[in-house]
């Protein structure tokens, strides 16, 4: 599981509170070093192995949140995701971890998800797109935005423990969710909001297409754009 | 936000994710020392704050987990809780946080509820166990097992911001739970799994019984147990 600053916590934390409660798996934070990584929001988070050290992943875990930019063309970041991904069996990713798998070339035609707001840039990386919350292609198994990391999680458990032992770690769990109101996607969200959020959230959507399409011209051999020339 | 070893770690990151979008609320985890903390999984996150330094709660919050059993005869944290109660606006916990807060007191009279396992415990200490996912009963804001603490913090937000600033995060945060399967809730899921959970905790739930019982004599000022006599 990629640890790294500015990440939104719940991306990771979720999926890690599934996957721990299966003993035969040994869970890994992983960053650049072992030094304290802050969330976007200030929770801090100890990784417990760095890239050096780090043994063969059998699932490759990235979570997404704004400091996925930086990722996106951190060439030691990319390389360690290729190097592990040649190894995993399962390549996932939740919210917008699936770009910074995009940026390592790793779902070029791939079905994958992404947080709501980003999810047209994956088009960009010869990925299709998919508006669902948790979308399987293969040994590629994607979440969509934040809270989907649970039904992803469960998802991937389910199918490599079987559905009675995921069944198992959801009772655990609690896992019968009941928000206190609908909402939460924008097909259940009033169309009001949903333009409200885009709206709000206009300049750093654009600034995250810009480097996705930067990313992906490089990864293409393609001239860059002109706006870099 | 009470962080302490052993707890469970989603309990906490789910709600601090949700609180975190509010920006009115200046966020604390809260421990003895400032040293990192293990929850019961060996996620390792960082206190950013001591008992001596925290600065008066607004809203309390006490999640749960297996390290919740040593926090129920630990006089330091008790009091802490109570100190911070006595001023905050709201009480809450996650979980078997309520055990916790009901050891110091606080849940004396109060309808309030717990992870399922546990939810029965709450009434050695004269509160009124409620098989909800989040209850209300004035200041008191208690969330059920876990990943109940998602729709505890939006319920919470709600409250405290309005509806339409709740939504807008459960937008953000994409919560449009769609579990892989039913289940979830004793209610919800196979007679034969929630037995099967039942015969599976019943040594570490007799214990934790054992604890509660204990602190709930203790607290009414009646004899000890003859056990510990």
């Amino acid at each position: 599981m990629l640890l790294y600053p500015n990440l939104t916590q719940l991306d990771l934390t979720g999926p890690f509170e599934v996957f721990g409660r299966f003993p035969e798996l040994d869970l890994h934070l992983v960053w650049k070093s072992r030094e304290p990584v802050a969330d976007c929001r200030g929770l801090t988070i100890l990784p417990d192995t760095d890239f050096e050290h780090c043994p063969q992943a059998d699932i490759l875990f990235v979570p997404g949140g704004p400091g996925q930019l930086a990722l996106m063309e951190d060439a030691e970041v990319l390389a360690f995701l290729r190097r592990q991904a040649a190894g995993a069996r399962h390549v996932t990713s939740v919210c917008t971890g699936s770009l910074v798998l995009a940026a390592a070339g790793l779902l070029s035609g791939k079905r994958a998800t992404c947080h709501w707001l980003s999810l047209e840039q994956l088009r960009l990386f010869g990925a299709e797109p998919v508006a669902e919350r948790v979308v399987i292609d293969g040994d590629v198994v994607t979440g969509a935005g934040v809270t989907s990391g649970i039904d992803f999680a469960l998802t991937l458990a389910a199918r490599i423990f079987g559905e009675e032992r995921a069944r198992h770690a959801q009772l655990f769990m609690e896992y019968d969710p009941a928000p206190p109101f609908p909402g939460g996607s924008p097909a259940s969200s009033a169309p009001a909001l949903v333009e409200a959020v885009r709206v709000e959230t206009a300049a750093f959507q654009t600034r995250r297409e810009a480097v996705a399409r930067r990313v992906a011209a490089e990864l293409r051999g393609a001239p860059l754009p002109a706006e870099k020339v």
